[in-house]
C-alpha cells in the first residue's frame, strides 16, 4: 500500500491531472470512478489505483480481478483525485489516437468540428450529446482545450472511449478536405443565412461550433458550405456551445430518423 | 474606498455569495461582471461595488452615473469575487418574486419544470436556453439547487432577469394544477413510452426535466400527461439535464414557429 506523499508514483499522478504537457510525454491520461472504470477497455489501462475503503467494499469484483492495481491509503488518494469527493478508484489510461479516415468510415458521416472551445464541462458534454446523436467523430482546433483533462474527461460519462476524434493541424484546411470528400460543412453562426432548421443533414454533414465567447473565426465560417442560425428569442445574445451542438446534432438526428422511417 | 478585509459589508458580501440562507433572509443576491450590471434592472440594484483599477478603465459610464457605488481595493475585490479572474463590478440585487399566474400569461405557454437539479451551470444553462426557446417560466421542485448561488446567476447570462420562475411547494401539485389549466406535461424519461418528437408542443406545454443523476422521481413522471424520450444512439445511458432540456424546447420552438409560417 502507498501511503507516503512524497512516493515518485503519487507525485506523478498529481502531476498527469494537472498537467497536459506531461500527459502527452507519457502518452496517457487518468480517469476516475467506478463507472469509467467499468468502461474502460483492458487494453488500454496501464495502471490502476484504489483506496483502501474502495476495496473494502467490494465493488466491482470481475473487473477489479482482470486488472493489477495498487492499494492507496484513503488520505492519500484525495490528493491524487481530481473530485472534492473521489469515488475511490482511478486508472491511469493509455491515450487514444485515430486516423482522420477512421472517422469518414460510414457513408453520409455525421461530425462536430469545434474551434478553440474551452471550457472543459462544454468539451466533454458535446462528446456525451455527439455519441447520443449517432455522430461519427469530433474535430477539434488546435486551441482547444485538452481532451485528456480530468473534467472533459468526466463530463463525457464515458464517451471518450467510444467516440473518435482527432486534433486538426489546420481546421481550416479540414474543412475544406471534407468538403471535397462530399460533406456538406455547416457552420452556426449568429448572422447565419438560414435557420439551422432550414438544412437537410442526411448527406454527409459536420457542425462547424466556435469558442464559447468569441464563436467562430469569420474565415472558419467562411470555410464551410453554408453558415446556419439557431433562431432566439428574447434578449439572449447566444447559446451555450455545448447546447448550439446538441441543438444541431439532435435536428440532424430527427431527419436522419425520419428518413430510416424511425419516427 | 473598501481597503480593510475586517470591514463588515466585506464580510457580508462574502456571505452573501456562500449561504443561500442569508441570501434569502435579506432578500437580495449578488451579481457580478460588466454584462450583468449592464442587464440589471435599474429598480432592482441596491448596492454596486467596484475595484479600484475597474474604476480607472472607465468601463460602462452612464450606467455608473445612475447609481451609487462604492470602491473597494483591488486584492479585497478578489476576495468578495466568486471567480477566480473577477471584472471588478458587482451588484446586490433584490430577489425576484413572481405568481404562478405571471407564467400563465401568454395563450399556449411554454414551461420547463425542474426537479431536483442540482449542478448549479446547469441550472443557469436552462434559464439561458428556456429565454432562447421562447419558453415562459421556470418551475422548480423546493430541493433544486438555489437559482440565486453565483453560479447559477452566472452561467444564465443575464435571462435571470428576464425569464419567470418560481419554486413549486409540491412540484406534483404544481403538475396537476397545469393539466387542470389545459397545459400538457411531458415528462423527460429513460423508459417514456413515445419519442419527444412524436408529440405536439403547440399547444400549452410544460416540459417536466429531473435530476442529474436519478432523473425524475417515478411519482412525478406518472403526474405527467405523458412520458417522452429521447432516443440516443451507442451507449449513453442519459443526456447531460440541460442538453435534455434544450433538445426538448428547440423541438417545441420549431414546432411553434412551423405553425407560425415562420420555417
Amino acid at each position: 500500500m502507498i501511503t507516503a506523499a512524497t512516493n515518485s508514483r503519487i507525485k506523478r499522478l498529481i502531476q498527469l491531472n494537472q498537467k497536459a504537457k506531461i500527459r502527452r510525454q507519457e502518452n496517457v491520461f487518468v480517469t476516475e470512478g467506478v463507472r469509467m472504470f467499468l468502461e474502460a477497455p483492458l487494453t488500454k489501462i496501464r495502471e490502476v489505483y484504489v483506496s483502501e475503503s474502495f476495496l473494502g467494499r467490494d465493488l466491482c469484483p470481475e473487473k477489479l480481478a482482470a486488472v493489477t492495481y495498487e492499494v492507496v491509503e484513503d488520505s492519500l488518494f484525495k490528493k491524487i483525485s481530481d473530485t472534492a469527493t473521489p469515488q475511490g478508484i482511478l486508472c491511469v489510461m493509455e491515450q487514444l489516437h485515430y486516423e482522420p479516415g477512421q472517422l469518414l468510415q460510414k457513408e453520409n458521416p455525421l461530425l462536430l468540428l469545434l474551434e478553440n472551445i474551452q471550457d472543459p464541462g462544454n468539451l466533454g458534454t458535446m462528446f456525451r450529446t455527439a455519441e447520443a446523436a449517432g455522430a461519427d467523430g469530433i474535430i477539434m482546433s488546435r486551441d482547444t482545450v485538452d481532451v485528456y483533462n480530468p473534467k472533459v474527461i468526466r463530463s463525457t460519462m464515458g464517451s471518450i472511449f467510444r467516440m473518435p476524434f482527432y486534433y486538426a493541424q489546420d481546421l481550416q484546411e479540414t474543412v475544406a478536405a471534407l468538403r471535397c470528400g462530399g460533406v456538406q460543412v455547416y457552420a452556426a453562426h449568429l448572422g447565419g443565412k438560414q435557420y439551422y432548421t432550414q438544412a437537410s443533414y442526411t448527406g454527409g454533414t459536420a457542425f462547424l461550433v466556435g469558442n464559447e465567447g468569441n464563436g467562430l473565426l469569420e474565415e472558419t465560417a467562411r470555410a464551410a458550405d453554408q453558415t446556419v442560425r439557431i433562431p432566439m428569442e428574447g434578449e439572449v445574445e447566444s447559446l451555450n456551445a455545448a447546447v448550439s451542438a446538441a441543438v444541431m446534432l439532435y435536428e440532424a438526428f430527427r431527419q436522419r430518423r425520419q428518413e430510416r422511417g424511425e419516427l
